[in-house]
């Protein structure tokens, strides 16, 4: 059943109840798998440009996220080097439909948590960092 | 610093950095925060309501979400009975500004996740829930 992964906190995906925000949260109910959406929404591509973000996400976390958004189709993948193979990261459709629930939660944090950057310094962000 | 309470899982409040969506992973990055505040949203009150929900959340894990969002001003408790001391829980003004966030989850569940509920549904149960 659903047994946790010691090293990942990771959960192997089981329907808690028939509730959206349930089945969201058990695919992204922690504190690194939006961060990793996020990422890869503002431009990021490769695991080291992902790995290098100021939260600093252990190395096995950020695996394993990758690993399970790419298995629930949030996330694909493209070889750009064959020796050694080194693979770059996208959102599928699926993960760039996430793009509101983040948008959700900037809006939230800048109304009360202070110190926090404004939609529009977001959005001004993407627009500078996309290829 | 932020040693995990290994019962709860709980991370005591700590900022990873300064964007909004980190901030807001830092208090509802879980399985089971945003649930707490879908059922208050939805009209629940008592600690035993709140345990009622189909997800089964374990005493422990709903005690400690509770003392955190009460904490973090999401939540404000009522004394409701003097012998023994019982309270009943309600958003803050902080808390129902979350509504957004777990409808963009409810959303995007409803387009991804077969069998989930429409938003449509869900404020119909929410409209009968009233008190």
């Amino acid at each position: 059943m659903a047994q946790s992964d010691k090293k990942t906190g990771s959960v192997p995906r089981q329907r808690r109840s028939a509730c959206g925000v349930a089945c969201s949260l058990d695919l992204l109910g922690d504190k690194w798998t939006l961060l990793v959406v996020r990422d890869l929404l503002m431009g990021k591509q490769t695991y080291s440009e992902l790995q290098a973000s100021e939260e600093g996400i252990p190395t096995n976390i950020l695996a394993d996220r990758l690993q399970r958004l790419h298995r629930e189709g949030v996330v694909y993948k493209k070889l750009y080097q064959e020796k050694p193979k080194r693979y770059s990261y996208h959102l599928s459709e699926k993960g760039t439909d996430l793009g509101p629930v983040l948008l959700s939660m900037l809006r939230w944090a800048n109304k009360y948590v202070p110190g926090t950057m404004s939609v529009a310094e977001v959005k001004a962000l993407m627009k500078k960092n996309r290829r």
